[in-house]
């Protein structure tokens, strides 16, 4: 970071911290060296400059003769605060032209406009939290749903930094050793047990390896859960599919195959959001054209699905034929749900015959017509949930920066390897160790450039 | 107030006090009994019910095991709080998500939601501001300009009550002795001085004759200061009105009388909301029958004017003529402001057969179509907006309850004087004066009906 971006922050800044609009109170918040005496100017009530940090203080804020309005004033002093500065709070009432008016005379004294973010990013310049921290923020403000307010909170309280600075400490070690000896280059000495050193990469990779594969599950958390409904014509996707959305989205006929294009809609259960997808019959030999174009957008759905819950006509269908497709499933290695349908309507002796099955498989048995099993099948989605983010590691790659910079060091962890295999000099080593520790300091933002930075807080809103 | 209500004030309350919608923060405000306490459960960091009033606290807030978000906690006790009653103000991420899981979180705890405006509601049974205040602090959050705030912070701050307050004070005094009268009938004396009382109501009347003419101007603070443009056709006025407004909104043409709708926009002049209106051409006679039914208009549009503009082409009004027109305007007792057009084509004589006009009245110079001398237009609007409001009484009545509570109350008195002129009993003056009291105490809250109060506080956003 160059000494210019220091010189900025020397600025005291100020923004609306809640939602614009109409509200019972609204909050201001500055921060910056000169953040608590500039206010003490406008403040009627007490001496600001003469409270102790973390205290709240109800006055008047006036513009000359004229009062602005009642507000508490919360004092926060340097260094504990959000942002590492002195930071005020001011609480006033919810009006627009109130909330101009205070920013204006703010302005009017040399305090100005924060950018997107600012706050955040001098909290992070000033070493209250790290990069990938700070980006939590964002997405905590974002967050929607259970599972990626989770994901947020995790990174934001350092679970996930916590990782990446431990493999970066061992590195760091290594790469210390190596460069030791090239200063002993002449004594041709051994410091850094390369063995050791293949090891330790082997288990970095690993490590990181977990964590690409959470990225999949991390993009989940953020944008919901996409189950793809497939299944036979006529097997009553679409009934059920209006059963979850408890609304009329798709046309439903008795007719196989109505179903062409595909459709798609949110729900959230238990805080957690789900996208179906309904599709067009499966059938694997067609001779309707437009019916075999929607097969292949089926088989391109179910590539981007997170689960896929087959469903099939209870009646209609030979378990020879269903064990079939269970291993069509299970080749596509994504969680699957077996659902029988139009239990209302089955014989006993079917469900006999699937008895099998479902000491194997789960298989809900359901009707979408008369809502029979509808809980039951909300349950089984759950289940899938928590059991995907067990499975998944402890931390969860959520953000595409760090995916990308995780990606990279891979590839310079691989590059360490063909150097050591090859047996390449510790000069040239020492530059692929320092390589993969370039892209893990990316994520914590321990190196960093000011068009990352940039980049990154512009995505911020205004005020945090 | 019954009980019933009281008792409803012992449950603690919850509700969001900032705007909904994604914020870098959202404020949640709880208050009654227990709202420290129940706070205290949730809370994570240290122990809540140990610190002293005014102070913020950060730390987690959980539900269970579960951390739903990093908070600022503020801590006011009861009775120094907004409502007087412990309060504890939330400062948490500004997710929809997370605002929802700690009101949920509080529900589940016994604290319920607050209704519209009950926090001040509980303010203003706990004694914390009287009702005309309460009232303010709705008109506050909605102010959109410099009087309408003016007036309202005025209100909140007691500067209204304060007036009634001395005036109910007075009346009480008289209300005792006469009541005092009535214990001691028998003996016939007379404690309090009739021909003493008469000289009161006066006083109050004339109190309550400038609050009732402050309610004209109090609708002008809230609503916008309505400025109707006349003068003769060809005067000019759609050009003002097009260059006020900087935009194309009226048809401006050559040919005399053609603009026949009146129309109307508003603009900010130094943080003064003003409605302008433009009017058909003023002609006394006309034989076309649509420009009649103009003129029509335009009398009852100069009826609601706040200010009326007297637009004239300075090459083309003798002076006889405008000191007709003056005395015309005169007549209807409104603030009204002579305006000049066509400044660029007039010569020297003309302007100086004007002096003697602008001697006794403001008369100001423009060219509408140059653009010339609008900035002194505007600042003649602000001079009378000034000039109107220190003739207004130092209290401006803005609320359509209060103006009824007065003009009630100066019915009352006017039947205590006539009361007092056929010389009836002492119990009956009493009871006209019982009755001019409580339209006073009506205003500040001092005597309320729980409908009133409900209808009062519904008005009210939640979270106030």
């Amino acid at each position: 970071m160059s000494s210019l971006r220091y010189l900025d922050f020397q600025e005291t800044i100020i923004a609306l911290a809640t939602p614009p609009g109409k509200g019972a109170i609204a909050v201001l918040r500055i921060s910056g060296k000169e953040a608590i005496s500039i206010t003490n100017r406008f403040f009627k009530g007490k001496n600001l400059e003469k409270q102790p940090s973390h205290t709240v203080h109800f006055g008047v804020l006036v513009d000359g003769e004229e009062i602005i309005d009642e507000v508490l004033v919360t004092i926060f002093i340097a260094p504990k605060s959000y942002t590492g500065e002195n930071v005020v709070e001011i609480s006033c009432h919810g009006s627009s032209y109130i909330i101009r008016r205070i920013i204006e005379l703010y302005l009017k004294n040399g305090v100005r406009h924060a950018k997107a973010g600012e706050f955040t990013q001098r909290a992070f310049l000033n070493g209250k939290l790290d990069l990938a921290q700070a980006e939590a923020v964002a997405d905590l403000i974002a967050c929607e749903t259970a599972l990626a307010h989770r994901a947020a909170i995790q990174q934001m309280r350092g679970g996930f930094s916590a990782q990446i600075k431990e493999l970066r400490q061992q590195l760091i070690q290594f790469a210390a050793l190596i460069e030791l000896e090239l200063d002993f280059s002449e004594e041709d000495v051994e410091f850094a047990d390369r063995s050791q050193l293949i090891e330790l990469v082997h288990r970095i990779q690993s490590v990181i390896k977990e964590l690409l594969q959470s990225f999949q599950w991390g993009n989940v958390l953020k944008n919901g859960v996409t189950v793809v409904i497939v299944g036979k014509p006529n097997a009553g996707k679409s009934t059920l599919l209006n059963t979850l959305l408890n609304e009329e989205k798709a046309i439903v006929s008795e007719i196989a195959g109505t179903t062409r294009d595909c459709i798609e809609d949110e729900v959230v259960i238990e805080g957690h959001l789900f996208r179906f997808i309904d599709t067009a019959g499966l059938r694997e030999y067609t001779s309707d054209r437009i019916e075999e174009i929607g097969i292949e957008k089926t088989k391109a759905k179910m590539q981007q699905a997170d689960i896929i819950l087959y469903l099939f006509d209870l009646q209609n269908t030979p378990v020879k034929e269903l064990l079939e497709e269970v291993h069509r499933l299970e080749a596509l290695k994504k969680p699957f749900l077996l659902v029988g349908n139009k239990i209302d309507a089955v014989t006993k002796e079917t469900l006999t015959a699937l008895e099998d099955l479902s000491l194997n498989y789960q298989v809900v048995f359901i009707s979408a017509i008369q809502k029979i099993g509808i809980e039951r099948l909300k349950a089984s989605f759950i289940e899938i949930v928590h059991r995907q983010e067990f499975q998944a590691s402890n931390v969860i790659v959520t953000n595409s920066r760090h995916y990308e910079a995780l990606q990279n060091c891979q590839k310079s962890l691989n590059e360490i390897l063909l150097g050591l295999q090859s047996k390449i000099s510790g000069d040239l080593l020492a530059i692929d160790i320092r390589q993969a520790l370039y892209f893990l300091s990316e994520i914590t933002g321990d190196i960093t450039t000011e068009d990352l930075l940039e980049h990154i807080f512009s995505k911020f809103c205004i005020g945090k």
